[in-house]
């Protein structure tokens, strides 16, 4: 199996200069100042630093980070991955294990997903949007290293077609109104996450997770601070992203 | 492949009473009020529900973040799921992935490590105290799912015997002692990850990976807070944690 | 003007002892080893230090957030010192400023606030239950510097006797229902603050305010994150006070 | 006494829009659209609102709050509001205390301390660098009530004149340099606030501090989270401020 992985290269510089290429096609790409080739650049392992106009840079490998934040197109808000990370975790999401999702966005944690399920595992996700489900369907081409999505152009107002499913995550704007689907989609214990931007939605999920029978296991909101990189003066960076969203895990209990 | 996660049970009880089990051996489980043997345990679906002395009780399947935080054994400050999840996935750990790791502690890193990469990934772990790897291998045959961990009992000061490695990540009092070594046993462009809980072991690692030839990608901190599960009067915990440590990623250049 | 502050002192010991005292009337004081008599305590200066059975304690005296935070007696939860400031300084409550304030509970901002507005500056707190009311008179009687406070036993659901007030302070648990009792009580573009513990609680507050003629600048909280101090190994303290309330500024408007 | 407050205005207009306007020499004021005259705004009195091409506006008072983040003129770093409000509350700042302050820089926190400290209290502050003495001696005859600042063009490296200081706010790049001169300025007992923004220098005044006799009661940082104004869609802002600064308190010790 080859992926399309290989293709893809993170090109670092000074005053923080970071670009994701992609060696695929040829093409000239732009650098602060000047241009490299991409045929030259594929000649240049990973680890490895080329100069251009006295200007050193490094050639990394483009990781699932660097694709999701860097190079993935959106749309739509995505889900970041210091929630994607958290939410699969809490999800219980490892090699082998059968994830729902709705909606699928631009698709930036349906890459995550499917990566962290593996090749035995498999990835259902859900857009009504065609719009959206397009870019989904080409942000994953770009960057799938296992054949293991299966994408529908629907919404699971109107059913969720599998079953037994391990887990399933929901970021719609009435997770509420979808709970019963996700019920029947899911196997007894089955794991269920939702993300929601405000507080009256969380109210509003909490109150339907109850009357639908499922055990709530947290509410929760993560918030990632980074520093500046000086040893000398080292001190967090003056903004930081306030909010993403509210995070709410359940299981299915059987009635 | 039979794993033996499915004798790990969470009961599940009024005023949040969570316990985790294991069906493997009979014997008998306290409750709030009463006891209930594994036998008649073992005869609950996950999911189901039973009662003893009028309360009611929910069977759950033990998920990793179960097991780590409320079943294996710690001698040792652990590696939090919380920042656990956010590590994994800024070293890009997925399946097929081989990683090292140092020291192991209590193992709790290992077992989520171990289960992130999958049947044909790799987790090589060091741990040069003894009553701790010995510790680490029993909570990892406890839990692990599959088997693709190997263990030294061995400081990685005297060496790391793997080369080529995807990632490695360094949880011990004195990176900047060890990245020569951590060097040699990764990949060109690899991850390096580093957790250490003082500002003064941020800055010394800081400097010390500039010298040894790593590009600093990421300089961090996770802080997850938790709210109470009322929908009526929503509201954060009154009490979070307010810190476990701070996170540190690089990439290995070439010189 | 001789104030009663001079009566309290703070004893500072190891393993971070901390004792408020108050040496306006004769007796023992318990240490971890031994004890002390306020006779004799009295003829240390604030900032000296004694010896009782081979260990050194430091006298300091007992400023407002000592008294606050360890010797005030609670009967509520109480507003913060660090929720306090940062009100008072958006209510903009400097020396001379009149204020109101629902409900008093415990006192511990109407302590406050009355130390800010100095002795010019008046201070009117109604609190309509009596056994808190009488509490905060205790409380206040204690540690009071200026006569400058105005107590009330009743609710300001039945008016608020005051006009043109600079500012009012609610805590309350449904300060949506008294809003127009504030208008009439705070002068043209006087300043109201609110603090609720929960996110429904703001929701109805903010739609309160737009219907009741008030300009809201802003929502918001504070999150107070202290360290451990040990300079070569600096780091924030593992528990944190994860939530308080939220705050809510508003200014009234003329109709 | 006739404050020079009175001539300040703030007008609050629709998406945001926020002004400080001083009143007290004739000028056009730009508004989104149009522009109003000084003359005609000194009608109309705080609270009630005009018209301009259709728009309608509010007036309100400049508070402390308002003129410290959208009137006063920088040339350096600040001390917010949210920093600056706990400093004092922690240094025991109220009507009647005599302050000391190094560096002065832009003045704010200089304002802040002038209005708390009230007609009987003093603020002493040094500035060494003549362009921000000039700068905060400016910004302070712009909205300072009470004639109670001490300003003086230079460095407290060279000593501090004032004895007995009930407390002192370093604001310095290098804190550890000046505590004997410090120590020498406050009163026993005294109460002493250090603003410092990198951990390095927390790690190194810590070390001074107890060197020179001081108790250390705190390290802490301050952060504000703001949300949406929005009732049914409550959620914190997307950026917050990440970060100021440490705040250290501590207490003159005698020895």
């Amino acid at each position: 199996m080859e992926s399309r992985i290989t293709t893809k290269r993170v090109i670092i510089g000074p005053d923080n200069f970071k670009k994701v290429v992609d060696l695929s096609s040829p093409s000239k790409i732009g650098l602060p100042k000047g241009q490299i080739d991409t045929d030259f650049l594929s000649q240049i392992k990973p680890g490895n630093s080329f100069e251009v106009q006295g200007i050193k840079y490094h050639v990394l490998n483009c990781d699932t980070f660097d694709y999701i934040m860097h190079s993935l197109k959106r749309q739509t808000q995505i889900v970041y991955p210091k929630e994607g990370a958290y939410i699969a975790m809490r999800l219980d999401i490892f090699p082998g294990k059968r994830v729902g999702e709705a909606g699928t966005g631009s698709g930036a944690f349906t890459v995550y997903l499917s990566r962290a399920v593996g090749p035995y595992g498999r990835v259902y996700t859900y857009e009504q949007r065609e719009e959206f489900y397009k870019l989904a369907q080409k942000n994953l081409s770009e960057f799938s290293e296992f054949d293991n999505v299966i994408m529908y152009n629907k919404s699971i107002n109107y059913g969720i077609k599998e079953r037994d499913l391990d887990a399933f995550f929901l970021d719609v704007r009435k997770p509420w109104e979808v709970l019963e689907e996700v019920r029947k989609a899911l196997k007894p214990a089955g794991h269920l996450g939702i993300l929601v931007p405000t507080t009256n939605q969380v109210s509003e999920s909490l109150a339907a997770l109850e009357k639908n029978g499922f055990y709530i296991s947290e509410v929760s909101e993560i918030m990632l601070r980074k520093y500046k990189l000086i040893p000398q003066r080292l001190r967090p960076e003056d903004l930081m992203v306030g909010h993403t969203g509210y995070l709410i895990f359940a299981k299915k209990l059987e009635e």
